[in-house]
């Protein structure tokens, strides 16, 4: 499968924030879907999370607000991209925010729980200081 | 029913963006919801949207993220906030950026819908100028 | 296709309140999905409308509160509910209040736009008296 | 932070339903979120959870439904808001009827997983007798 | 309560797939909600499992997409429907391709999630082999 | 912007069913968001609409099937992969047993709501006949 400059800029920054993952994705996933791993770098990371025209910052808070939001959907996805967040500089307090403006839109049980969730981060974070 | 001092921030910040909103809420809604008119300002306005801790255009950014990957459910106030959000610095582009970032996770559909949505109010704006 | 005793029970409870529903149904939905009309009456309104258990006013007050939550999945259907609390015995200030109640879970914008649906009905329900 | 009689209002019910709740949530969130604590109080308490217009337990059946037909979303809250209801006068066949109605608006999963929550909460409640 | 012939067909099936079922079904929800467990037969086997129309393998299949777009909300009953469409001769693989797909409409978090639920299925299902 | 085979085969599909597409949605949405019909052709139809491995017939079902049970969010575009599941050979009858099915897992508001539209798709077809 060749792939496009999407891909390699999308791989480049996967590997920089999560060393191996397209190596573990290809191995969890590709024998059930060929072409898995590649189409997560290629268009996840390419087409969508290296797009110039917005701030990494405001990327990853917009995506922490639109997960908090949309509640039980997200799992272990909200507190990969609250990571992502304080890493790209935003603080603490701007992603509790955030998630805490999602009680108007996606109901207060779902900005708890993802209030809930951005405290473990923290401590985790806190934790590897 | 007396108020607090979330009710008087709320009430300037949405007469400052809307004027006469609430007596249009109160004329609306109050007969059949005693006190609505002063709940949306105490609540939504004072509560929520004049918090300190995030500037206005990330606030906002992170309101259409929500609403755009919630699809259906937010009809108008989809385009009532992108309009806060331009008004509030945030470029045509940044607010296309931060929708369509919103695939991965509303989908395709309500991505588009939203975008759409966002090119309606971009001529509105400039027809405006 | 034989039916059973839910199957009387709903087609009375919905021909009562609305004449014709399964002759309309059948009309409209049958060539496409044989007995689909027989299945709406036997299910929808033979086991579950006509269940005892729950007194007609609060069964229905409960779903306007669902489908106010669920916001733009529920269309016209909002609107057939609202009716059939209000002739359970419902209030205008009953139904409003579920509705006001639902922008603590289904957000504030699925709250206003299901409040705005009542207050269409209401005005119809009003023109009709 | 004044406060409005809203907030007088939901602090004496939240207290009475929970004692110590105030308190709790401020050790909790108010460290990220100042004030996060007096906002549950007046907002969600004071401005909706004791407003007048119905009934607490048609107000907390509405609640177990919007929860129930919003699934996974809802998460610890449904049980608490179940418990309400059965302290508000409601039987257990009537919150369990709410639920089984909700298999029309959020699918029959949603409902069998808002049941199974109920069955937890029914057991909890016959064993504090 | 007399049932129909949408009970019988559905009963029959369900205890084909499921022996016990409907017993299991009448001791844990019959005794909260009376006929439960009937309507469970004569609802959701009856009047949907056994419709003409379509092969078993495409409505189980239709059935996952649905479940996994809807994300967060189907827990467990999606796996019971993984194992129904392979049982009804989809492949591992296809059954993947139709949760990939998901991506496109439920986010690709949903997607992710759904997939990871299918592995564990299909580890399940190789070791009963 | 270099592109993939996963593009190659994309852009194919897509003018084959939709002649000039990329050009269209170029001149609609690249002003706004650079190589934004570009990623539609190669991630939407290129990584996900021309994978192998599954049936056309059956990845157009389950998209009929999630859209309809997502209900409000999905406007437009349930018509579209209505007509896409007709022309890869899905009958009338097979695109309505499976939206009929998604009354049990997004509810029977969404159900017939995508049963409606897929009336008008039908007529239409039937019209260009």
């Amino acid at each position: 499968m060749t792939t496009s400059d999407a891909y390699q800029r999308g791989k480049a920054m996967a590997e920089a924030t999560n060393p191996g993952i397209e190596a573990a994705l290809a191995a969890r996933y590709d024998a059930i879907l060929p072409g898995f791993s590649t189409t997560m770098m290629e268009v996840a990371f390419g087409h969508y999370y290296t797009r110039d025209g917005l701030y990494d910052k405001t990327r990853y808070l917009a995506t922490v607000a639109a997960l908090a939001a949309l509640g039980g959907q997200t799992g272990p996805q909200l507190k990969v991209h609250i990571r992502n967040a304080l890493r790209s500089g935003a603080t603490q307090r701007e992603v509790a925010e955030v998630i805490n403006q999602m009680a108007l839109y996606g109901g207060f049980p779902a900005m708890i729980n993802a209030l809930n969730a951005a405290l473990e981060v923290f401590e985790g974070e806190e934790a590897d200081t």
